[in-house]
């Protein structure tokens, strides 16, 4: 894969952000690593999801330094970028500020893992990071600190949004794009009544099965 | 009608899931009985619905083995064969996630029939069915066992979502519509207040009225 | 206006139901007064929305007869026609089971007129009718009784849904959208809290400004 | 910029609006400041938004008097002027009834300033104006008084609905969608438990960083 194909994928990407509702104006972005280098592409700053082309994404590298591209890089990409230093196995990073996702991390309150939907994909809970200002490496580090070791792809950041991770962009994308499913799902069924956790043996055997039988042996070279 | 004709029939009729907002990302899959044979044709696992073409569903026999197909079948297919096998009456099968349905599912609480669209479409409430693993017949049984003798074509799954059935894969198809769109209506009346299910003579009038007059003589072949 | 003209305009009129969701499948109605002519044309009966053509609505009279048409009229044409008989000024009559006007008719409970929206369009609360089945003159007699006299255009049928009427077909369109989107905003606003209704002389100066002042002078020939 | 230059702006800056879900039927509008002279571009009254054209745009003065124009200008044109006559820093005014924003101002409760998000675009809670009925200058006033002073570019007028203000009219239409995001969000939050607000000085410090160093550095001459 070239840059010019990661710009490309990259760019591409975005599109599932707005078909599943999750961002709003231009609040959310998909970085891909560039295997091999210590690169990462990102979404432009600011700029409309409608005027996204492969050649406005931007090339920076692992402290977030611009290395490529017209445009500034988006304002979350220190954050991108500390997540690709201290987890190599990482190769995708989203951030959105979806509806549901965004509520559940306002009140700092994790998503209760419930329904064989979220077993499959987070294998438990989705957990809340601390609150982290913007500027430092302080929303990095959080987020790193609560998924290290955690099943799940998906961190509700305090009073702010959820980031996913993902071993390729597309798989950080679809966590977000499930992310945001089963925080309506739960916040629709929490309205009306109790909801119990599943069991812990169930959301074991669940995710195991999911991570290792779903889907097409190859699929697209994804997951 | 070829299994050409129901491959293209099947494909197409997943256009409604993401139309009416039942589905995200690939979570979700219609079958349908190949009339005369022990087989049905199925949503391949894992695809995204604008990648699908009639060409990817796939052929199973009632036991949920691949017969025809270049991907691999639903993860969902062996809970679809087992009600093929065990109601010779249905000949459609449909499974989604769908965000209101699966809330009242969540809570393991069945769908109260308080309004005259319910009424027509499900003669009553819609029922829960017990919790079940993916991997063996638990779902196929819990499916069969609640729906059978029941008016409702669909039945919420425990802490999973609801599964739909028909004479016709459409007819299953729009139950799962119609599901989706009463779990709505139903989750907003109960929000600000107590909701009184209809008199059951009442739902019995509507049901045979919309079962026997409602819609066209031969209309497309369906219903 | 011909006969073709008014068949034209009715098809038309039912992509306001899909755009702004008022309609689920096929259950919603838009029917228009032949004018001079004991007449109406309606929507066909179970057809979808995708599939409607100006040939494919029906004429009927005001006992709702089918005298025109390759398809049966609407299951609803019944409640349409009891209408056009007994309200001379109505030229228009739409039924739908938006979401949240239904929700609030299934609770039986008026929708408060607490925001100026709703009092330019509806002159006041938006009324409940009583619960009816169909099949006889009940649903019909029930609009028409709730509607008398007062200046709102919708009535939420008990356990049922909302009906509109209107002088045009379209202005009945217009209502149906605004009567979900008013119970929409009131739903959410009462889900935190209560509102207060708005005064009654503030009402008032609203709906007459509204009625006299909006729009352009002769507005495409409606309102 | 000619005045033909704005009214292709204010007509093309309207499918934000119908984009986003903050309007329905024709009851929304923006307008726009003409540089250098005492003239505004706004929407004509009642148009629906599929039938908007540069051409349909009317200019008024900053009395809100008919100056050029096929059509009457938007009802809500006076109070667009007033802003304009009195924030000599405003360029763009839009108002809605956006479903999210109008139920908080339909309980009159501002929107607390509890997410990131919020702190970036408005700089603390979005205010409640007055109740001021159309018709004179109070609907402007209070938009003014509440405005003047604030750093939030969006007011909730009383049982009414948002409004907002901004440098350029785009800024305004942005200012409008995030309205529309974060009382969304807020709503969402605030359904299942209480939220708190951030802190004064991390507000501070979102708002000052979002306001001089977001976006690309001359993005298209907005913002």
């Amino acid at each position: 894969m070239t840059i010019e194909d990661i710009r490309a994928e990259v760019c591409d990407l975005h599109r599932h952000l707005t078909r599943w509702g999750l961002v709003t104006w231009t609040a959310g972005n998909v970085s891909a690593r560039v295997p091999g280098e210590d690169l990462l592409v990102i979404k432009p700053s600011g700029v409309e999801y409608d005027s996204l082309t492969p050649k406005s994404m931007v090339v920076c590298d692992l402290d977030g330094n611009l290395v490529e591209g017209e445009h500034s890089p988006s304002s979350d990409t220190a954050s991108h970028a500390y997540v690709y230093r201290h987890m190599p196995e990482v190769n995708g990073v989203v951030h959105t500020h979806s509806p549901y996702a965004t509520a559940w991390a306002a009140r700092g309150e994790p998503i209760p893992c419930s329904i064989t939907a979220m077993a499959d994909e987070f294998g438990g809970d989705i957990p809340v990071g601390p609150f982290a200002l913007i500027g430092s490496d302080d929303i990095g580090r959080g987020i790193v600190e609560t998924l290290r070791g955690s099943r799940s792809p998906a961190v509700l950041m305090r009073q702010h949004g959820p980031f996913t991770i993902g071993p390729t962009a597309k798989a950080a994308v679809k966590a977000a794009v499930m992310c945001e499913d089963v925080a309506r799902t739960l916040h629709l069924a929490r309205q009306l009544g109790p909801v119990d956790r599943l069991p812990a043996t169930a959301v074991d055997r669940l995710f195991d099965r999911y991570q290792n039988v779903y889907g097409q042996p190859l699929m697209e070279g994804h997951q």
